[in-house]
């Protein structure tokens, strides 16, 4: 096993897979699928997307200074390609994916998509031009999360939303939780207690096999 | 189903695991794994990587101008929580770990991970301080793959690496391929190739499941 030499190219794996919402004054929302963005700070917590200047989305982000980033679970992969593919100058891709937007917490103009497992609302600190992308650089303002995925307890099980993620050109399925932040130096009773934890939500997951 | 708030943090998920490798002048090479990571420009390609002040590798990246971002497998998995627990001030965790450093192309400093599927090797263009975390903008000056994840071809096969993603506070494999960039407007008879292509790498999974 050894190195072989690769173009230099946006190799990064995964990366997220994200629905980014938006609107515009008198503009129907729209929705651009982006698998170019990341978590960049904890406090005050940040993200960035990227965005292309040609993109319909660009526009409205720029000129509203918001933007919602939704997350993406596996049965919503079909809806997130065609709104990476499509221009909202073209479509409604809220209507030719059967997707509705709901009010997002904290934005005056950009929606959430109410079939999204949560989202992140989003007002823009800076834009830094790249390249072939401008990086907007975003200040998460609020969260919003299906009331679904909280267990009895109220807490929150992101395993339940069954996300999905960006692999060099495929979208693959999150499997089964292999670890948790710390597992490494944890004693043996934690770590079986919070593997056990951690497992339950795969059974969602089994389902879907069977389909 | 609908949202409910939650205090505004970083929830995006999944985001990438990387193991990132820095050195500096005289200083032996360090590794710190990162989850606030992710791409931000096609051409140009470039990458952001978030990391605290206080971590050592901050120091490391910052003096000599250069990291190397690797991409972890999930057998990887407990080396990567380790050395994003752990500091390099106190343990060597190449030698921790078990992880040997290799020369990777175009860079001075920073060696590559020998036992990871991929790396980016990456020259630092700008420090940004956002609060907790500096955010570092990498341009990615090459790149290198293992060569036992090319098929008979030649062509890249990512899906061999089994990588794993971060999903809040967990660690997660990642699973079979549901689609690719495209699909979703692909001809029925381009989608079935595609797609048989793409669920070939799933056969070394099931390995694991044996062990």
């Amino acid at each position: 096993m050894s190195f072989v030499a690769f173009p230099p190219g946006t190799m990064l794996s995964p990366v997220p897979i994200v629905m980014l919402s938006c609107a515009g004054e008198s503009v129907r929302p729209n929705i651009i699928t982006l698998a170019w963005a990341g978590t960049v700070c904890s406090q005050p917590p940040m993200l960035t997307v990227s965005i292309r200047k040609e993109r319909y989305s660009h526009k409205l982000v720029t000129e509203t200074g918001e933007f919602v980033v939704n997350m993406v679970s596996r049965d919503l992969i079909g809806a997130a390609d065609r709104c990476g593919v499509k221009s909202g100058r073209d479509e409604d891709k809220f209507a030719t994916c059967a997707l509705t937007p709901v009010r997002a917490d904290g934005m005056r103009y950009a929606p959430a998509i109410a079939q999204c497992p949560g989202y992140l609302a989003c007002r823009v600190k800076s834009v830094t031009e790249l390249g072939t992308h401008d990086m907007f650089l975003g200040e998460i303002v609020a969260v919003g999360i299906q009331d679904t995925l909280f267990d009895a307890q109220g807490k929150l099980d992101l395993g339940k939303a069954r996300l999905a993620a960006y692999c060099h050109g495929a979208y693959r399925a999150l499997g089964e939780a292999i670890g948790y932040f710390g597992f490494s130096v944890s004693a043996p009773d934690v770590y079986k207690r919070r593997m056990r934890e951690l497992k339950t939500p795969a059974a969602p997951a089994k389902k879907e096999h069977g389909r």
